[in-house]
């Protein structure tokens, strides 16, 4: 009778678990510790989990409790989801579902694009992770589709084409799902393209809005390019966005205007390099706030623009955090996109001599008024890859600390005039890198109202990886010569790593299963820094991706 | 003072370590627990570890230290050596030196082959590992070259070509250096090539000699062969031969005779599925003893020659041990070639009705009778891959057991009659695998005297990779769904096992340094089973080659 009643109680459930990863199910975000439905670990990317099995000391305990091989030597940015005791990840040529405790194979699904598609891909043939929601996988892929994949199985729902990918666009993002639209954004900024954000419906894969990046005469903002800029004006929107369910306002992050030499696009050129507040069902622009206005240094600003609800000048305030490729750390207040705070936290920072308090806008440094004047070339830092890169912070609540990947390095900027060509590149800048004395990079502990580093753990090589941290006080991130490190969320001391074969340029993220605290981490050499830095100590790092995953021995 | 004294003692020692590597340090073979500097883990080939921290208590306890990627989706069939802390590793692609405590490379050179070379390699894009002597390492290319490196900076010192690939030829197998002499195997049985071992001069790759292993007309054996078959019969040598300092004798497999329709060259066909005893120094054959005279079945006798000093009857023995693919297994005296036993290990055996003990030939059964008289389609056991493929076993002398990867599926066998073309197959049956009820594979422990099992751990998909026994009771061996697994070497209970994220047909090895035991293995789905069986349990097992690193955790 129990055994029939047992039965009865499955029956039952069975509906509910078919509904999974409903809007409520996405909206717990990291609370949910036996879930990572988002990425970021939440819609908020504070990438904190409230886990505490793994602390300061059983760190030192965690070894690898499995690994499994991608099949592919392309760089492996990909940040994993976890749901009912299974990983779901993606690399730039497949969809994978791995079982959570054995990383035994439950399917795979290539991804076909066409083999010319590399050649409209600056950075990295990568993918940068999924979205679930009730039942289904979205993706994007190098030819500019999303797709939707059956969780179960893999199998294809819907397919439904961006762009045409031969004039210059590519997607590697991965997508948002927030208030029942499944948000995607775009790359190829460095071809020549018109940035923008797409909504489709997870459903049948239709196409419900686009909200352009770039704004056309007539429109707000339309007035600050000069002619017909802002066709080919860039605004990549590469990064995925954080959502507010509470304010129903998504926050997304627009890259670089093209091409790189500003004087050839005279302007704010609204929106790029900006942060857009959006309206998810329909892609409206509530509030802007543009960090570099006229960019001339590849300044995107598509890194995560993390949620926090913090005391600022004793007020508990809604705030929005975005480490600046440009060197600043700005907190707003992400109800209306004023400025709270914008201080710098990147080491060397000379293209701007700090940031209005009242308008928000970069005060020009010599260096950038020389450049606007002379259009020759003049030595800047950071360089094009920015003081931090578009690799994920973490911010831990119990701290109050962000914890980031930041870079050390300048550039020989020389700004080139360039005729556009579809498809073709239209960089609009010749540059050098100017390396420092000493370390490339530091993970650094950011109080965000300050920009100043409670601790900093440099690495020669730079860090590109993302950063995740604990309520066990732990924060882990990755180095590419491919050692995942755990550090004291309150010291920077070096607590653990572990040398995983390839570099790391995944996003760590951790949850409980079984009463057990596992990390994960996708591992795969490649990206942004490889490729452009010339920097020969990673010939010696071999390339081959991965997914590794760690618990404590018992 | 003190400090000007160690100087000048380190100087003293230099010129030792400059030495290293010599004739005495291989025939230390797995005695001196701090190198592995053989294949085979000692020029026995007993593939046995003295060392006793790993037992099968604090074998629990074993998690990876490090991963190091191969940036390579072949078969990793390859087994590391390991010298001053430095772990060599091939690849059919590639040669490098791996620091062994961090997992960091310290060199890889790439070895080129002309892209057309796989279609003359017929089990997989291969390579099973590198010799090193005198400060230098050597290794064979799939085109057929022997070629050195300096072991310090991995430059290639000097490339000899041992034969024409385009005719069928290639190289997997890892050199032998014996008496000072480096020698190589040969492989293509299944392009209608001549097989041979050849000795080369270590310091200047110079040409000393070459056995051919079938025999021509005047020779002795030569009167085994039909007509002009001796020119295109097989007998390839792909698996390292052992070696005995105190006689100076080296003991070489040879594989099977081509075609395989044995109707068309009537005869024994020496010196095919046998193994020989060579002075290294010349090459000459001191003796010869066939396992499976005029061979129907590809029953290669390639796989190693195990070396050990047992009790046979009560006397002290220098035997030889092959457990042979033809389903026998055989202990010979290996001062004279003289048969001590041969008993069924092969779980089915249908080919033979047993071994004559006082001719050491097989008693054909019903079924090889009927297929040579009738010359029509057969099932026989077992199948082509034999009980036992070239896998390597381990012989533990405190157990007097040899734990050897085991087969069981038979085939359907049809013989076909070929026409020769230099360069193109040249197989001469086609087959059809007949699976078993249960599991198609065992890891057993064998009394190698009665071919008995003590113990027996199935696997539903077979092992095809190399086993490691150790003092400390433990059998290590890996599965090609990517299990490492320790069993206890006196029961067979499973102890342990990691998932590594590919197939495993790595040789694993252990070895001590710094006070920590240390085992290591490469990783990497391929080879003969994953291309020929079919078996789509395996589509789910991705590709990627590594190598793994593991120790107990402190």
């Amino acid at each position: 009778m129990r055994r029939v009643l047992m039965a009865l109680a499955l029956t039952v459930l069975a509906p509910a678990l078919s509904h999974a990863q409903s809007a409520a199910d996405l909206a717990r975000g990291a609370t949910d510790t036996k879930r990572v439905l988002n990425y970021g670990m939440g819609y908020n990317l504070q990438r904190f989990s409230p886990l505490t099995q793994i602390d300061k000391q059983t760190v030192k305990r965690l070894v690898p409790v499995w690994n499994y091989s991608y099949d592919d030597n392309r760089a492996e940015e990909s940040q994993p989801l976890v749901y009912n005791g299974v990983l779901y990840v993606t690399t730039h040529a497949a969809t994978m579902a791995v079982d959570a405790k054995t990383g035994k194979q439950i399917w795979k699904t290539k991804v076909e694009y066409p083999p010319e598609t590399p050649r409209i891909v600056c950075c990295g043939i990568i993918n940068r992770g999924a979205a679930i929601y009730e039942g289904k996988l979205f993706r994007t892929t190098l030819d500019a589709n999303v797709i939707a994949l059956d969780m179960k199985d893999g199998k294809e729902l819907w397919r439904s084409n961006a762009i045409d990918w031969k004039t210059g666009y590519s997607q590697t993002v991965a997508p948002l799902v927030a208030d029942g639209v499944v948000i995607t954004g775009i790359s190829g900024a460095e071809y020549g393209i018109r940035g923008f954000i797409d909504g489709w419906d997870p459903a049948t894969g239709k196409h419900l809005w686009r909200t352009y990046t770039t704004a056309a005469p007539g429109e707000p903002g339309g007035d600050t390019w000069q002619g017909d800029t802002w066709q080919r004006g860039g605004g990549s929107t590469w990064i995925t966005g954080s959502y507010d369910p509470e304010q129903n306002t998504v926050f997304w992050g627009t890259g670089n205007a093209g091409s790189w030499n500003s004087n050839t696009r005279k302007g704010d050129n609204l929106y790029t390099c900006a942060v857009l507040a959006l309206d998810p069902k329909t892609g409206k622009i509530k509030w802007h706030f543009q960090f570099s206005p006229n960019d001339f240094y590849d300044y995107d600003s598509v890194a995560e623009m993390v949620l926090a609800d913090i005391n600022v000048n004793g007020q508990p305030t809604k705030a929005l955090m975005n480490a600046n490729r440009n060197g600043f750390f700005y907190v707003l207040d992400r109800s209306n996109g004023k400025l709270l705070a914008a201080n710098q936290y990147g080491k060397t920072v000379t293209w701007a001599d700090g940031v209005d308090e009242r308008t928000g806008r970069p005060v020009d440094s010599d260096v950038t008024k020389k450049l606007r004047d002379t259009e020759q070339t003049v030595e800047v830092w950071p360089g094009a890859m920015g003081s931090k890169n578009w690799s994920p912070m973490s911010f831990n609540p119990r701290t109050g600390l962000a914890y980031a990947n930041t870079l050390n390095f300048g550039m020989k900027y020389t700004p080139t005039r360039e005729t556009y060509r579809a498809g073709a590149t239209y960089w609009g800048a010749d540059i050098e890198w100017v390396w420092p004395q000493g370390p490339r990079g530091y993970l650094k502990a950011i109080d965000p109202l300050t920009g100043k580093s409670k601790w900093e753990a440099p690495s020669d090589i730079p860090r590109f990886s993302g950063v995740l941290s604990t309520a066990g006080g732990v924060v882990f991130t990755g180095k590419l010569t491919g050692e995942l490190e755990a550090f004291d969320a309150d010291t920077g001391e070096k607590l653990w790593q572990f040398q995983t074969g390839s570099g790391i340029e995944g996003q760590p993220i951790t949850w409980e299963q079984d009463g057990v605290q596992y990390v994960a981490v996708s591992v795969g050499i490649g990206g942004v820094y490889a490729i452009f830095s010339g920097d020969e100590r990673l010939a010696s790092v071999p390339a081959g991706g991965s997914l590794w995953v760690f618990a404590m021995q018992k």
